[in-house]
């Protein structure tokens, strides 16, 4: 088969590589109809991320359809469409216990494409398939569930339920790249009165409003923590998440909430921030952290199939999965492109949904 | 000045009565703008509510202007217009500290057109001024606060939020008058994925749809527990709310959910009902009761002043204070008039807004 | 093998029966080192519970010795101590997934001595092995951990956990039976401020006492009702456990309790109950039922390994596994025999520890 | 009368100053019963805490009786006897609404001995009387309850609430002076598994284990790290509290706990910390910071009525309040006396408790 592979810092290549095999009884092959690309995927081109050796299939992202079964497999057969979550979960350990399938100490976490072959590629194995994989509802396409993989839930994990956003809070984001969209459109899910986002770029600003944003600031131009202060009477945003992963968009989400506000971290960083406890240790805040688990997966496809939640607005760009060349530069470029997700598409995949916009509300 | 007294079961006058003053310290006396009746008004007028003696002026919603206040009173002055809350809260007790004001040890909770002269008056004495009643921001209009006193608040606190309503959940609501409906339109602050509406009555399910209700069974007709359980896989919904306040109601909520559910008890019970622990004690169920207390009115206020509820879905009718009287009629006479709640218009009130439909979802 | 067989109502032998054998793939052999009865146990003698057919191997706790494993069991190994959790847990499906291994969809729940062959038996088959045992640490005994199979953690979830005991709360248990004393033993690991334990049977109250009631009321004498609001300056008790399982047990429960308390049932009902909504609909309370899911066990088990709790304060009387006939005659007849629990002793097990009282708190 | 007043860095006097008047109809006049200094003052005596004018009278923690009131106050009279809080709540404000008074926008907050005089005096003014004292039950002693003004309150909400601390918990305490042991003292209450203390003092490490911790670390001379990751696995703490306030205390915590663990800073900082965002990003934690509330005081009471909490341990020396010259020097000399906390006893005081260690569990 063919696969996206990482050939070192700063070298890939669509090529030609064996066909992945049933290795572990809990393992499945998955006929790949549609993947995705990642920031992640670009930090390891980069070489950030030193524990993925050279010639690991990249792509942690996929829907597919089931070719084969591990002799433990129980409840899914071939034939079967599933999505494949970015994290796996031994489903034995104390943390996948806890629905805290990010941090497994069974062997799963973040694999694919990472410590193990991953999912853009023609096929795939994927380990501990009966606590790994989700069955997609016939009534949706690939394209609607694809960014359940990994985006929505990571956005709707680590951003808005570690923010805990309650209805008409006050929610600033700082960052609206797409992680940050993903945040502005499942926030929505619980009816925040004001979402602000906050970027550099105008054009990402221009997104930010089209995915529900009520008010952008521009913090290259604008001193976001006045107008965020002048927006809540002085006392700050009820929650800030932090979308881009530098030390002064940390610092700069920890300005902005009020007293008894909280600070969820979604950045990945890679380097210490300054945290102003000289202020901060009277004003009640909590600052959380998290890796996506993809628990809430259930729960965001019911979302997806009664309608209130429309995945699909990401898509920005499709290629068919043999392009995921050309795909990689169109995503590595998204501020000429304006890429959002791009869509690699293999031969026998489900059409994609109309590109509505996003989140339709309860009954509306 | 005039105020809608009651003269025992059965009898109500539209009389003139003495000018409500200042007792203690902390009360503030009001010009009542808009008010409303209530299903409970109707209740005190059959005999139900023994402890409410004839001569009683009723009501416990309004909206109004600060005409004068007590000495202790420090958070509104004269000139201000204040929605007052159903519930007094002294701000003292252990409840009121917990912001259970309903409970209020210390002279409050449902006091207004109760245990003392009410708000559908063209004056009121208000008690405990300062942690009673909430300025109403200038770009509001009275009716767009009205149903905060007392309506949307008690589906809000005692169904929604005691019945965790989550994204994604199957809501059965059993009831689809008044309070029903405010049930379904605070409910979707949470984007549920599917609120079912039963009713014996296919007008009141009319509206349940119109307020954003996906489902409406008429159990008159049809076997809400078998279509609920369709919808559901077998399992049941995850909330249910008891929104009418009769046995048979209750004993449905409750067959209603999966493992795991809850049943939120919203309807006013004259009777024991019957809980069948004989199936559910292997179930793990939560079962809840309460009174409002209002202490949700801020975050309300919030979701209205940034258009993401539009309580004026409720005002089928208006008539000035004067027309007290006809009002009741019109509002007793619901089965015939549609009346979902009638608005009382002071003559110096603010005019209505529009009356678009309801909740608007964030950043649509 | 030798094993405890259900016969039909009222009908029981030790008899021979074929040695149990692997299944499936998931499944262990298990020599059991250590078991005890239930008083479930005596509810399917009396021929309460259809679903268990006569030949059935009774029993659900049990601490044993790993003989075999399936092919697919990765978490332990030939050799290893384990406790068996009397509730099965498939570790796929939703409710596995929400740890709410009680409800489990795949094949789990209680199974044990219930719809397959149980655990007062020499040996017994244990399906779904990797998510339903726990290894017992090297320096605990057997009777240790024997408890920790269902009676604690039935006490501490369905009770002290549904109920949310929090420090400084007032704590009445309606039932000093051996559930009633375990849930006494299990609250007082949040410090409530008092216990109140309320029976017909003086000699279970003087049980109580020792398990660490503050108060012990009889309600055959006295007006439990009066003592409670007595004690709680007229409010109730902040938390009420039903630790019976009739309907005048669950009523006075519910009597008991302050506005804003919480009912948690642990009772095992057969009838159904009345609820007096029409008091009950405006005091804000919380009514839980539950299954045992056995999801504290890791828990339990760090709070026995540290001193905290000791479980063997339960076991009053101690048989050899050969002579299950002689303890079912001893547990059965509790009123005469003072039997709380009895342990069925395997001829390999390890000692037990000194029956030392109960809970040491932190530290001292 | 005479108070201890501060005159600017590093003076102070035990001087005659005018007799304290009612200024509010809110407040109240009490006659010191029995006073305490807190670490806060010596800042303040350093001049750290430049808000606080030369003038004032010091001190935030007392116990009293009532002298006089003014007109509004409802709840307290002459004669009784009140434990003032060391925060003030005007109760009306949206955060004295929530119980997070400390963050209070109506005038209250920290202003004892801070922004108005204090209570290290013969008399005191004391605003928001009703909201801001409680009671003091007949049974309990002066000193009993003196140090739920402050330092029990601080340490249960901001360390062992914020930090969640569950039964069977690894809990780590970072800094094991008077703030630490109350942080041991109060999170005994939910029966961690196991209490880990680490200081650099060897002294208070043996207080420490007098408070009831299990394993004390001197991290002067060992690797506080290492050994609690050995402590669990590997895995680390569940909850670490800084209770020191320096950047290094704060950094170690961070490093203390498990994925999912919680750090709750307890600490008083002048000085940014680093975060190691690039590790903890990943690892799910919570961070969270506080300013005491108070509002668990009514809680605190309970235990301290039923026997379970013992805070007269932490009373190591006692002075007359004229003596306040000298117990400022006892306790600002911790070192070389060993003081935790000073009494100030006016003459009018009642008797200490004995000083039995801490606290005793439920039931034992």
């Amino acid at each position: 088969m063919n696969a996206l592979v990482y050939h070192g810092p700063g070298r890939r290549g669509w090529d030609s590589v064996p066909d992945p095999t049933i290795i572990d009884a809990t393992d499945i092959i998955v006929r790949i109809d549609c993947s995705t690309i990642c920031g992640t995927d670009l930090h390891i081109l980069k070489g950030d991320v030193p524990e993925t050796p050279p010639g690991t299939v990249l792509g942690h992202e996929a829907v597919g359809t089931v070719e084969e079964v591990g002799a433990q497999v129980s409840t899914v057969a071939v034939g079967d469409r599933v999505l494949m979550s970015c994290v796996s979960a031994c489903g034995r350990c104390r943390f996948c216990r806890e629905q805290r399938y990010g941090q497994c100490l069974g062997g799963g976490g973040w694999i694919f494409g990472h410590t193990i072959d991953g999912l853009q590629a023609e096929y795939a194995r994927v380990p501990f398939a009966d606590t790994s994989v989700y069955k997609v509802p016939d009534e949706l396409t690939d394209e609607q569930v694809l960014f359940l993989a990994d985006i929505l839930p990571t956005a709707y994990e680590v951003g808005v339920l570690n923010g805990m956003v309650a209805p008409g809070d006050t929610v600033a984001i700082v960052g609206a790249g797409p992680i940050g969209l993903a945040a502005i459109l499942t926030a929505r899910l619980y009816t925040p009165g004001r979402i602000v986002a906050i970027d550099l770029a105008d054009t990402r600003l221009e997104s930010a409003t089209r995915f529900g944003a009520d008010t952008t600031i521009n913090n290259g131009r604008d001193d976001a923590r006045a107008q965020v202060m002048e927006l809540t009477d002085g006392l700050g945003a009820d929650v800030a998440f932090e979308a881009v992963g530098v030390p002064d968009t940390f610092e700069l989400a920890a300005e902005l909430i009020r007293p008894g506000g909280r600070v969820a971290n979604i950045g990945v960083h890679g380097k210490p921030v300054t945290l102003h406890l000289e202020t901060l240790w009277t004003r009640d805040v909590t600052i959380t952290t998290g890796l996506v688990d993809t628990s809430t997966i259930p729960q965001l496809l019911k979302l997806v199939s009664s309608g209130r939640l429309d995945p699909t607005v990401f898509a920005t760009h499709r290629f068919g999965l043999q392009d995921a060349m050309s795909a990689y530069d169109t995503f590595a470029d998204a501020a000429s492109t304006g890429a959002l997700k791009v869509v690699l598409e293999g031969s026998a995949r489900r059409g994609s949904s109309t590109n509505d916009m996003a989140l339709v509300a309860g009954g509306a």
